[in-house]
């Protein structure tokens, strides 16, 4: 149908940009079709996720459909799964009906941003939560009522010490929005729990350099100091955040913060499909020309995070936010055009309007056209430009609507869970740290992937007895799971450790329908309780379903 | 500290009013502690649910925060382990902090509701989305929205008229709401995708009985039909739900309706933890005194959708709805405050105040102290009186919000897909439905749990060959899944058969670290290929990924 068909990759301001712009220019001309392909049907506006975690603006707020946003364009709700420079074509993952989709194209906009990684990271990955998608913003305040929730009913001081302690990872812009936010919200949603004291709450934001917001001028940065301290936010600078487990936040100097909830703005990393683009890169972000073009790629262009732009004026390299990539948009569009149609192109050249950073309930700090604010006008400021850039008028006014109720009513304390099919989890653990006790409720199988776990019995003795050692490969917690019944002992990292956890559902599914899996467990079990299988000691409340394994597993009565 | 502890299980209307009636008599009695027992820390207000698939109102707006509702009471967000009705304790799974927890009660009030469940019923449990709880209505919406999106861009004529049709089974009072907010939103949302036509769109509502809503005096079920036939719904009566698979709902008569959306009210089966409970059941339900205590038991009192609760007026037993709930909860608290402070206990009788069933876009219908209404009259009631008996002044305001915005507002289309860890999932297929064609690009692994699989290569032949049949204990689909590339054959069900299906990821983390399943994936690979390892044949777009393991399982090379 179409003669010519323009791709563009990826649901962010750069490709949603590129779009509406290749919309404007070309019209109705049914002779250029423009794709889409973005994982998400909708665009975030990224400014106002940090109130998502506070819940002042409501989830789907935040997020503009893109058949709207875009109706000119073919949208392909779809993840790209490969990009063929060579043959000019882009493979797209299946949807739920049917086979992938393979998609040619004429011109290609590469605008998949980066993607956030913890690797390399002792335990990050396992137990620190990410804030950057609006899937984060969500996890992350579901976690945090959590974690209220449990503190009211914790017994144990030191649990509930780690329970009130919330500890934010990265003193730049998005570190500083999601603290002052979370602060905000614990602080306010307190008083609902009657037995939590609010000087028992402790929220701490870590920072590598000397002065947080570090991308704004000192004077605004040291404002910014002052008032989160005064909201009772701790600031730790000239600190690093080293690792994690599930029960402590690991610091550079050795230091260990216990927490349950740790939250960390990591930098960001290359796309892997990025990555994976024989073209050349420069810190992971791919080369274009002044007219953001591939030069080994004619046809393919690249915008946003993912590209690596200099400026054509200043010779700086454009760095990765909204309004470069808005811009970067609009000159890719035209130049495509250019090429399309034919006409001469340009380069790219932005100066940024200016910078802000909310601060929470009612202040914030920014430098827009040079002029510096802070307090109360900054944050009118932030509000009032951002509802004017948030696209659509429908969002414009639920927003408006969002912050109007938010000033009328109290916060918000339900925690949002969709049911998740977890199956299994990965988890890390240092040396001397407990997987399970004794006597708790068994409902995880383990898998050592590396590390040294030790399991150990101490029910009714004087000193504890060692049972065993496990090593990568080896698996434990398998007799409580089959059984539903409680520990029959101990487990406890010997060095650092990592585990792979499947719950009951997941072994129910797999272990029990694979037979060399199940012999495999079938064996272990049969030589871990020895003939002629004890009845686990210590087995507390063990009631009528405790001795009868609760999955078709048969344990071999020897 | 308290000398008594009452410990009330359930969120529900039962739970909840139950907590809220023992706060007004009990006062600030110290000597009385009230403990809550809920999975979730809100109570659903389910009336308003089916508004949550269209997106009228607000996610969480239909939910408020216990700690709200009943602030007297200490809330345990935990999921109930077990009940001890010997040595009156219940067991509290573990939260995310530490081991499980006993509670003791001097009275237990069991409002555990109600389970759904789709055992029995062929591929019900694997590929129908049920309608009860709030996340329940989240995937239905989201589920919707992609077949939108898939439909929009899908080639074959015969995916595209599945991916446009909607099933629901059930045409009681949730099923008719869930079909009438699923018709309005699909046909009001069309129109923002160019390329589905509004004719193309097919809703059907499949009802056991001659007539839905049986609930209803028959003028008004008729009335409803009427409308629903009108705005576009296909009624099937007399038409019972068989089974279902990944592509079609299957009827009892043997009809097959393709469709990649099919929602299934279930009727409601017993709570595992009530019927673990040694007392006597009718149904399912427990059977109290007219005072709502166990006879067995003194102490411990049922209400709501779990107790089968005869009305001491006319004889009848109680149906299972919220208005119900909330007086049987009222009695129940009144008699054990007589049980702890003295005085007359008083048998439950209650009159229904009416019925009320809504059908999307101002329209209703309702049976209210007698008088029938149906129409925009019916809808009125409907609206004015569910928001009366929202609790809290907050969600009040908030779903009054929502509805001013939803007269002015184009229909909402964002898919909120919070990002699951997926790992493994259930699939039923009928005989003759294909699992995955060859060259498909392949993400799952595939184990026969029940029936018989055919792999069969077709590329480039006039006529297929089989390759292999397969029966439960046997995987298949691992090459692909290894290797990152393209399917290198058809895999089709001979009989009907269930299959467990394991995602890219749930592999790495389990097979490839588990030994004996590294092992015997490695032989079955080896086989499979046999010597000397043959590229896959008709590997389309074997780019250079395709060949190089993804992951760390070793192929072995000869």
């Amino acid at each position: 149908m179409a003669a010519k068909r323009i791709v563009i990759l990826g649901g962010g301001f750069g490709g949603v940009y590129a779009a509406r712009a290749l919309a404007r220019r070309l019209g109705d001309d049914p002779a250029v079709e423009v794709a889409l392909v973005s994982k998400d049907n909708y665009l975030v506006f990224q400014p106002m996720l940090p109130e998502v975690i506070s819940g002042s603006i409501g989830i789907v707020d935040t997020i503009s459909p893109l058949r709207r946003l875009c109706p000119r364009a073919t949208l392909y709700t779809r993840v790209v799964e490969r990009i063929d420079l060579e043959r000019k074509r882009v493979l797209l993952a299946a949807g739920f009906a049917g086979p992938s989709l393979e998609l040619g194209y004429d011109h290609l906009v590469v605008a998949l941003g980066s993607v956030t990684t913890f690797a390399g990271s002792p335990g990050l990955p396992e137990h620190a939560l990410p804030f950057k998608y609006l899937g984060d913003a969500l996890v992350i305040r579901n976690h945090v009522i959590q974690g209220l929730e449990e503190a009211a009913v914790e017994r144990d001081p030191g649990r509930r010490r780690a329970l009130l302690t919330f500890v934010v990872a990265g003193g730049g812009f998005s570190g500083v929005e999601a603290v002052a936010e979370l602060n905000d919200f614990v602080r306010r949603a307190a008083p609902s729990f009657r037995t939590i004291r609010p000087e028992e709450i402790r929220v701490v934001l870590l920072h590598a350099g000397p002065v947080i917001l570090p991308e704004l001028p000192e004077s605004l940065a040291r404002f910014a100091q002052r008032l989160l301290r005064r909201r009772g936010v701790e600031l730790r600078l000239q600190t690093r955040l080293h690792g994690a487990t599930a029960e402590a936040a690991l610091l550079d100097d050795g230091e260990r913060i216990p927490t349950r909830t740790l939250v960390s703005t990591v930098p960001a990393s290359p796309n892997p499909l990025v990555a994976a683009l024989p073209c050349r890169k420069e810190r992971g972000r791919i080369v274009v020309s002044p007219h953001l073009e591939l030069p080994e790629f004619p046809g393919v262009w690249a915008v946003g995070d993912c590209a690596w732009i200099v400026d054509a004026r200043t010779g700086q390299p454009c760095p990765p936010t909204a309004q470069h990539a808005i811009r970067e948009a609009r000159c890719a569009a035209d130049n495509i055009v250019a090429a399309l149609r034919g006409g001469p192109m340009r380069a790219f050249s932005f100066r940024a309007l200016g910078k802000m950073g909310s601060l929470g309930h009612r202040s914030a700090v920014a430098e827009v056209l040079g002029v510096r604010l802070s307090g109360f006008l900054a944050w009118w400021a932030w509000r009032t430009i951002y509802l004017m850039k948030l696209p659509g008028l429908d969002r414009k006014l639920r927003v408006a609507v969002d912050w109007t109720l938010d000033l009328l009513l109290p916060p918000d304390l339900v925690q949002l869970r969709v049911d998740r099919g977890v199956g299994f989890r990965r988890e890390h653990y240092e040396p001397g740290e407990v997987i399970f006790r004794e006597g708790d409720h068994g409902d995880w199988l383990y898998v050592v992937t590396e590390g040294e776990i030790e399991i150990v019995q101490e029910a009714g003795r004087a000193e504890e007895r060692a049972l065993r050692r496990l090593r990568p490969g080896d698996c434990f917690g398998e007799i409580a799971v089959v059984r539903h019944g409680p520990r029959t002992a101990t487990a406890r990292a010997r060095t650092a450790a990592n585990l792979v956890a499947v719950d009951r559902d997941a072994f129910h599914a797999l272990f029990a329908t694979l037979p060399p899996l199940r012999g495999f467990i079938e064996d272990l079990i049969a030589r871990r309780l020895g003939p002629p299988a004890p009845v686990p000691a210590g087995a507390a409340g063990a009631g009528p379903g405790a001795t009868a394994p609760a999955i078709p597993v048969e344990v071999p009565s020897a």
